[in-house]
């Protein structure tokens, strides 16, 4: 590319400019933006990423200006060095494990460490023995074992017993053999495999004595830990490009009778006992499904932030762009007006901003309750709970907090995770034809997040569980025994109402909205409950109801969070009258719309009228536009996102929009350094490569 | 990578094979697929798509094998050199314009020609004089101009009268001097421009004598013919990669006072008088009009097999696919369900596969009206139509068919675009997992046909349109003039029964059913102008309602136009009668699963009770899914794709899923070339890379 001439450079937009426009935004309200940001995060927290961000800028492999640009094999090779580097500066700075998440977050791509330092480490925490730790853990700590978790298969995803690969107890010399009987069985999806790991702790049925004894987990060594090439008769690899995720090998592994000595079955809570070779429990695995609900929690907590980087690029883009003038406008009125202005964007996005905070409330709660349980369970009042057996899903009474806590969050994971990428990709489009561009910098982001929605339990999958969870405390409720926690308490409550039914003021009641959320999801619960045991409709038939009931309720628990986070003492106490009145309107923003939204459910169920519904759209939520609108910018704001780590020129902080998205199409993009030969006439393609760029075609 | 082992070239996946599950599911059903297939695309289409796909796959630069893995500089190059094939071919076999387009649309994927071929090509054919013809057109048409379509600019997108760039007529050399005044006023978007184009279609401000006469077409050479070059004070590029779209050379353009003759403005509808200096206006152009009708009945004549596509992979996957067992199934059944017979798969799936034929039928509907009103036209019927002025959309009384078709490809290019983008990511969705790997075969689909919903009007504006003009169409209704169409006749129906309502049998009676998404419009209409002629409200205020008019509307059409199409002749006279029925369960399904979407707007204007979408849910489209099932698969092979056009390891006919993705990742995957240095304590990274992929790093 020739360089810029100087006429270019002396190009501006036309006025008024985007920073005037953001400038502008920002003086229209009066929300203290760091005091909302710390109400969100703390100041600590906010000083700490401060500070890891700065530390990862003055690194030089974390720039970002060639991301958008690089094929796969080179963003691998980077992310590969970027995670090399932040290993390195852990260790330097003697980063805890959450300011290293914290940098990784900042990073804001998955990197080929990333399954080590998670599923790999906590298996191996969680599932070994104490000298289990002794042989694998610190090795792994100390990143000499690199690690993955080799679970899902070619053929089988959620369905764990279904998995093929075979780990056989050889009672002669004390091995396990770990084979793939089938194609199908070679493990698959597997993060940080494909190139990276040098150890997998591998799931694989049991056999003892030609008995199958279910999914246990195997520690193999893959590769070799000098050349890091395959061991003999391991067959591994990366298993090609995605729709997004390409900075991480996802890879595939197949066994041809491997043979792995005793000590690497992780024995914490089973084992094959050396001396009689048969299968013992040791222990109760159940503490395995509080981690699965930690890490479900957590996708419901992150997934506010996720949406919020759409949110905060396509408010401030909206807020610069301007199309056309308002058709009602004056005469006198020349300019175009900001897209922002227009209904039909803010109906599309201003209620994703509402969810943003909804769903950091609600994260929030969800992880309050998960350590409030925790704390419970370590007191000792749990663990008998933990003996119960396969899962908190079939225990009812006794310890409902932590059914309740699996069942939430399997409900506010799907809900959570379907609204943020669902948004993101909302956001995208808001953008109009600048969202396509990999410059808007919600496209990676979002094609990165997809996975979220089928990981960690399916988002469809999960609805059944809540499902279950919810006829179980139906039936607990019909069976006249006392509510124990929030869900049956709901259930109690509608049931006793059934005859006189109710009369929520949900325009004027912010309390009655969230009753209306709660009787929709008690009718529904009863609904299904009459289906499937009197009228004893087949599971299948009832997939879909029970898609709509767990989504019913998970609704349900984000305006109930919301709701009862911005009434709490930890929230009103920080926060000045006018940001809590915009807060509360973002409240009634989310709670109506979702109302409007589902509208034809809460009819049907009898929470509100048909007029109140036609109400809610035409009016409250028209008027709650109009009134959060003004203090839009600010309250992506507050979201305190650094530049750095959105990497977009749609959403930058200081409305260069324009300049932005030239400056990376003409200055660094690399395919313009080609001069092609346009003419069908002639063989040649490409006649002239300026600089490096030939030796990366 | 090392190469396959013989141990793991003996593994096959377990039973039952994908091979054998589709062809049990083939034998469930006894469409004729064939028939089908003719009845869709006729025989004649078929046959010559074939001999084309032949011609395709017998040149070595189509081979697909590598278009997963490329980076961008390279799928480019490839892109280009299969669109200089592609212009030989077309000429060795002397193709048609429409063999030309079939050989485009089975390659797939945008190519560096493809705004040259069409918009370019296309203005200059419709805007220039006889003279400009032989000037332009023939050296464009033979490639030694090669050209693109320079409207869109960085600061304006939908809004074609705000664009910046400017061509100010000089009277003393009789020159025109197109200048962009601002940086936001580069051309921006523009398809075969970045790296292609020698020539651009500029469309830029007509000055003389210091007024402006808005938008106007200018012919600029860009580059220089030999060298390819861009010219003096001209700034032209590629401007990035994308959300998608990457192999297309989508460019940037600056101009710094750039001086071109006279005779390079389109001048057949308007241009400078080279005596007088004044602006003559020459003829009317309303025929642009036309065409942007006819490419607006083209996305949704196209819709229909855009999703088919999506459809065929995820439905035949999903007969191949298993997880979990029945919860209902006997012990004794030990073999995992298949994944289409899940309810909550069904419900995602097959009314998507309705969408496909009732698009379909739509869009052939459409692009029938549009011929029809093309011959009226030149049978001097319309000629006064087109002296009419600004746009149809203005025009009412007299050519009611012209505005009737505009406004109908409007709502309906919204309409279908989104279903088909929306249903393609439902479909890799549905896929689970495997639906994220690029070998789907989904994934680069959807995001290459993503920017359809913005561009050839955005998805939301159009909605505009259509609201504009059914506010038209009631105000003469209200007026009583008689109806001259089919949207004043469905608005004078609805008001003659105002007052005695209406009692549709939407479960039974197929007219009846497509009655009452008349009714809905008709009610929808209404209201939205009571609202803005009655209370005076703002246009602004309207605009989400307006949005759902045209929604309401689309689905109408679409209800109706699939009716129709299953009534007539043309129709019934080639279908034999167990097809025909599928068919019409395709239908209700469609038309069903709409309605019960849009229950509350259903129940809100009377055109059914509560108790009605009630069942349209929970008896007619559950049972629907269950009719339909058997069929799925024999329904999407006749829409006739090939496995190469597919290019999806999921959606292979003859079932070979995991054989295909296992080759493509393991043999085929150029990251397995390489092997890592995985230690943070190494700054090495890529310590060997096999074979030539190391130039590629």
């Amino acid at each position: 590319m020739s360089p810029t001439p100087d006429w270019v450079k002396a190009l501006k937009p036309s006025g008024p400019q985007g920073t005037e426009l953001l400038a502008a935004e920002r003086a229209r309200s009066n929300i203290p933006v760091e005091k909302l940001s710390e109400l969100l995060f703390t100041k600590e927290v906010l000083e700490q990423k401060q500070n890891i961000l700065n530390i990862l800028k003055s690194e030089k492999v974390f720039d970002k200006s060639q991301n958008y640009y690089a094929a796969r094999e080179e963003r691998f090779e980077t992310a590969l060095a970027r995670a090399k580097k932040l290993a390195n500066l852990r260790k330097k700075h003697g980063w805890t494990l959450d300011e290293y998440r914290t940098a990784t977050d900042l990073i804001s791509e998955p990197g080929p460490y990333g399954l080590h330092d998670s599923m790999f480490l906590v298996t191996l925490t969680e599932q070994g023995t104490p000298e289990q730790h002794e042989l694998f853990l610190k090795k792994a700590q100390n990143y000499e074992y690199i690690g993955c978790y080799a679970q899902t298969e070619l053929g089988h995803g959620s369905n764990v017993r279904g998995l093929e690969t075979t780990a056989t107890w050889n009672p002669d010399d004390k091995t396990f053999v770990i084979n793939s009987p089938h194609l199908t069985a070679s493990k698959w999806w597997i993060g940080s495999l494909g190139r990276t790991a040098n150890h997998a702790a591998v799931m694989a049925q049991l056999i003892i004595n030609g008995k199958s004894y279910g999914p246990h987990p195997f520690i193999v060594q893959i590769r070799d830990l000098k050349t890091h090439e395959p061991l003999e008769n391991i067959h591994v690899g990366d298993i090609g490009p995605k729709f997004g995720y390409n900075t991480m090998d996802n890879g595939f592994l197949l066994f041809n009778n491997v043979k792995i000595p005793h000590r690497n079955m992780l024995a914490r809570f089973s084992k094959v006992d050396l001396g009689t070779n048969k299968y013992v429990r040791s222990g109760s695995p159940s503490l395995i499904y509080g981690t699965l609900t930690w890490v479900r929690s957590n996708i419901v907590m992150q997934a506010g932030s996720v949406l919020a980087r759409g949110v905060t690029i396509a408010t401030r883009y909206c807020a610069i762009r301007r199309q056309f003038q308002d058709r009602d406008a004056p005469e006198w009125e020349k300019g175009e007006n900001q897209v922002l202005n227009y209904t039909m964007v803010q109906i599309r996005l201003l209620p994703l901003l509402a969810a943003t905070f909804a769903l950091h409330f609600t994260g929030k709660a969800m992880m309050d309750l998960y350590a409030e349980n925790q704390k419970r369970m370590n007191a000792g009042n749990g663990n008998d709970t933990s003996k119960r057996g396969p899962g908190p899903e079939e225990t009812q009474s006794g310890s409902d907090i932590l059914a309740d806590l699996h069942a939430s969050s399997c409900g506010l994971k799907a809900l959570s995770s379907t609204i943020a990428s669902e948004g993101l990709e909302a956001c995208r489009r808001a953008c109009g034809g600048h969202g396509y561009s990999s410059f808007s910098g919600i496209g990676t982001w979002y094609s990165d997040y997809l996975p979220t929605i089928t990981w960690e339990g399916d988002n469809y999958m999960l609805t059944q569980q809540v499902a279950r969870y919810l006829l179980k405390s139906a039936r607990s409720v019909l069976a006249s025994q006392p509510p124990t926690n929030d869900t049956t308490r709901i259930l109690t409550d509608f049931r006793a109402r059934t005859d006189v039914g109710c009369a929520f003021d949900i325009l004027h009641s912010s309390t009655d909205l969230v009753a209306a959320f709660a009787w929709r999801t008690s009718f529904l619960t009863f609904e299904a409950l009459k289906h499937r045991d009197d009228q004893k409709k087949p599971w299948n038939d009832l997939l879909v109801d029970f898609y709509r009931l767990s989504k019913a309720h998970s609704q349900y628990m984000v305006v109930k969070s919301f709701h009862d986070a911005l009434e709490s003492p930890a929230v009103t106490s920080q926060t000045d009258a006018e940001t809590l009145d915009v807060l509360k309107k973002l409240f009634w923003l989310f709670a109506l719309h979702t109302l409007e939204q589902e509208g034809s459910e809460f009819y049907a169920s009898g929470a509100c009228s048909k007029h109140q519904i036609s109400l809610a759209r035409t009016n409250a939520v028209m008027k709650l536009l109009k009134e959060v609108r003004p203090h839009a910018v600010r309250l992506v704001d507050s979201w305190a996102f650094d530049d750095w780590v959105l990497d977009s020129s749609l959403g930058r902080e200081d409305g260069k929009v324009y300049e932005d998205l030239f400056h990376r199409a003409s200055v660094i993009n690399p395919l313009n350094r080609i001069t092609v030969d346009p003419y069908p006439n002639s063989d040649v393609l490409f006649r002239k490569i300026e600089g490096e760029a030939k030796s990366k075609l």
